[in-house]
């Protein structure tokens, strides 16, 4: 039987909207063990009665709760209390401030989301999901990766375990950076040395250290709109000027990418150029060719970030293979496709460049560890790597075929042409009501404006292919739209 | 035979100085091929005399060259052209311009002085060296620790492995931040719980965490001086006014400080409060209660950086267990006694302050690997570190009980009572000089510039306890200082 102690009615005159109140008053509760652990809150009917408010207010309590780490939605069966620990934590983000360098608002809110999709607890699949499932990877693999590299004998005589004994190279495991300068150049034609690449822990890291190597604060920095939220909160703590470009289907608006860049004279454009977050867009060859000829004509340097390279169709062009590294800095990482959680990315670029990057990396963390840069390389080395992601990309493609049937027979309407991981659909209602209504019910959805440079209603969202085929979640997902008065969009 | 085909003579007239131009020479017979990876530079004297220029001309060239990673170093034998790869990425280094956010001038040099040490093929031996050596390392205990954790069950039900298939909790492994817990709070007597506990990518990821959560550019920061490089030149990069407070016998000097304060108003203070790099000295509880009533009156936050907490005398007193963590910030890591190439840090917080620092991660990295964490987690649990690291106090106390003698017998007088890691001695030369010949004979030594926020000559040096022990270092010691016309310090 759910708990029902908290039945008293909200103040009127309080502050902090109702949802707000309401979310504060539980949080109390549970932070003084009146709601033990485990314990079921109201249903989102109940709650409204319980406490005489609408149910879109105990919707946006409970996702504020969700958000602060106190309670998770459990698919199908509503929030439940966290244990004690995740409780704490989540005690203590109700109390984080804003951060003092934000001059736009998004990381705040985009931080709390973010960090939803990351928590243990909360729900790991859902159309908002920004990986692939964890059944599509290969765990078996990334075992005998770890243990080979751990009995292998190094050229040096020792096992890679004696490797631990050494700090190592700060530019990176040297067989890794080798291992990725030879697909460079075979698959991707990149032509990169070795001593171009330099590890890092994974391809978000790579997009920090370019940026702090590259950027002063107050610097006007070129991103994609829709963009990845990570992305717009760190350049925006780093006190630099967003300047939003607008990503369709035909790749980034180049008129007004040249008119940023004759009037805020960016020093940085940040892309996703193949399978674009969100949009799953790829630029042409026409349209790489465009961006590269601003970016001469305006000494742009170009920071690529291809996460999704593994994804990408054959062929894809990289704006790194066209202008050989000289304006543009190459970013990829593993995560997306091999092993989430070892951590392992990589940034090639001119070498004076990477010298400096092999500085920033330096003074910020030494050095990464070499026993996973190592593990990956053998992945890559044996063709493994390249076996699983033609499995992947054969299972994403019949995924993608599903889902797409399902989000069209739901109503939605395809921005962009489907493509990779994500796809961008516009639903016809607000999607952060929506993605909460969806939470309540244990589904994690990830709403547009996650996505945008600076926040502002929208009625698109971010689909991910690989874990939106269960047919329950578009029937959730249309009953929600109802109940916000939404309608098809054709 | 040595190559002497880079006889031409020196004209007076070109840009910078002898030493410069001698190297600039040199890096372009290099990059040319003219002088091929392996092939032996002329001796000091040799060179003096094919150049027309006094050996120490030559002695600044060859040791240019050798932070440019262009030739190395090897003991006895002199400066050797590096092979091709490790060539291209010096070549790229003397491209490298100044870090254009440097108020002041350390960055470089020390940068390349502290990539120098981290570079492979340099020496990795010697008194200048920042770690134990490897030999002092137990490998079997870490090969072990990475297998248990492989194969280990979670309470998931998978295996840790399998944990690659997510990336993980952004605070970090779970099971490594409660072991945390319960030796801060069992043996530091640092009240903490797991959920104000983040990991990072060893301690200098921590400090760089901590900073870029707490400071603007701009904010003056409180530093010990003498200290360590890494840290001034990762604050200066990222636009913060060093303060140096001096540090000797007796801690910090707290009247220079309470000046600072109130001149300055300092958001931070950056320690090293337990055998302090590189003088080894310890707070006294006395000199911690004044720091701490000092950060209180000046609402201060202090940075204890714990680096060396497993070498350390038992009942040390921490900053941070005096504080119960309202004040302070606790770092420490695992690189300095178990695994250097396995990156575990961590930093313990105030609840609220350790959730903005886990956001600060996140978006510099997502999440940091959970394998590494976990094995060093089982290294914890099974009281294996502990029974390590009493071994390496041991060996430690007996190797400096042979250096202090060695040292005092070379000339040799300790600022500092001699403890720890690492001895502070006055050489009656300046140490720059000093380091350049000892290198040219392979020694590697960390002259006391290193250490100084505003560099400037000095005749201290740093001298690593465990890799200090060969009686033939000294003897080239004594002679290196005798031909810089130097004399013992009593």
């Amino acid at each position: 039987m759910p708990d029902t102690a908290t039945t008293t009615d909200l103040p009127a005159n309080a502050a902090g909207t109702l949802g707000q109140q309401l979310a504060a008053r539980v949080a109390e509760r549970i932070r003084r063990g009146a709601l033990s652990p485990g314990a079921r809150l109201p249903s989102v009917r109940e709650g409204a009665r319980l406490h005489g408010v609408s149910p879109s207010t105990v919707v946006s309590a409970y996702d504020q709760l969700q958000a602060q780490g106190l309670v998770e939605a459990r698919r199908q069966r509503g929030f439940y209390v966290r244990e004690p620990l995740a409780a704490a934590r989540g005690a203590a983000a109700a109390a984080v401030p804003a951060a003092p360098t934000a001059p736009l608002a998004p990381p705040l809110d985009a931080t709390a989301l973010i960090r939803g999709m990351f928590q243990q607890g909360a729900a790991t699949t859902g159309p908002g999901m920004g990986t692939l499932p964890e059944a599509w990877l290969d765990q078996p693999l990334l075992d005998r990766a770890l243990r080979r590299t751990l009995g292998r004998p190094t050229q040096r005589g020792g096992s890679a375990a004696g490797e631990a004994l050494r700090y190592g190279n700060p530019a990176g495991d040297e067989v890794l950076r080798q291992a990725m300068a030879r697909r460079l150049a075979g698959e991707l034609g990149i032509a990169a040395q070795a001593g171009q690449i330099v590890t890092t822990i994974g391809a978000t890291h790579a997009l920090d250290v370019v940026a702090r190597t590259l950027l002063q604060p107050g610097d006007a920095v070129l991103v994609d709109e829709p963009g990845w939220a990570v992305e717009f909160a760190r350049l925006t703590r780093m006190g630099m000027r967003l300047l939003p470009v607008p990503r369709g289907p035909d790749g980034p608006d180049l008129a007004v990418m040249a008119q940023l860049l004759a009037q805020h004279r960016p020093r940085l454009y940040v892309t996703v150029s193949v399978l674009h977050n969100p949009t799953g867009q790829s630029l042409s060859l026409a349209a790489a060719h465009q961006i590269l000829k601003l970016a001469e004509q305006h000494d742009l340097t170009i920071v690529e970030d291809d996460t999704y390279a593994w994804l990408a169709p054959p062929h894809a062009p990289r704006l790194a293979a066209l202008d050989g590294l000289q304006r543009t800095v190459y970013i990829t990482g593993f995560s997306k496709i091999l092993a989430p959680a070892w951590r392992v990315g990589m940034v090639a670029a001119a070498p004076a460049l990477a010298e400096r990057l092999v500085d920033s990396k330096l003074l910020g963390m030494l050095t990464t560890p070499a026993l996973l840069e190592r593990a990956v390389a053998w992945c890559l080395d044996q063709g493994l790597l390249r076996r699983h992601a033609e499995r992947v990309v054969a299972q994403l493609d019949a995924a993608r075929h599903r889902v797409v049937r399902l989000a069209q027979d739901s109503g939605c309407r395809f921005v962009t042409p489907p493509q990779g991981l994500f796809g961008w659909v516009d639903t016809g209602v607000d999607t952060e009501p929506l993605a909460a209504r969806l939470a309540a019910d244990g589904w994690l959805v990830a709403p547009g404006r996650l996505f945008l440079a600076a926040p502002r209603p929208t009625t698109l969202m971010r689909v991910n292919f690989a874990s939106a085929q269960d047919a329950r979640f578009w029937q959730a997902f249309t009953t929600a739209r109802h109940a916000l008065g939404g309608q098809a969009v054709r």
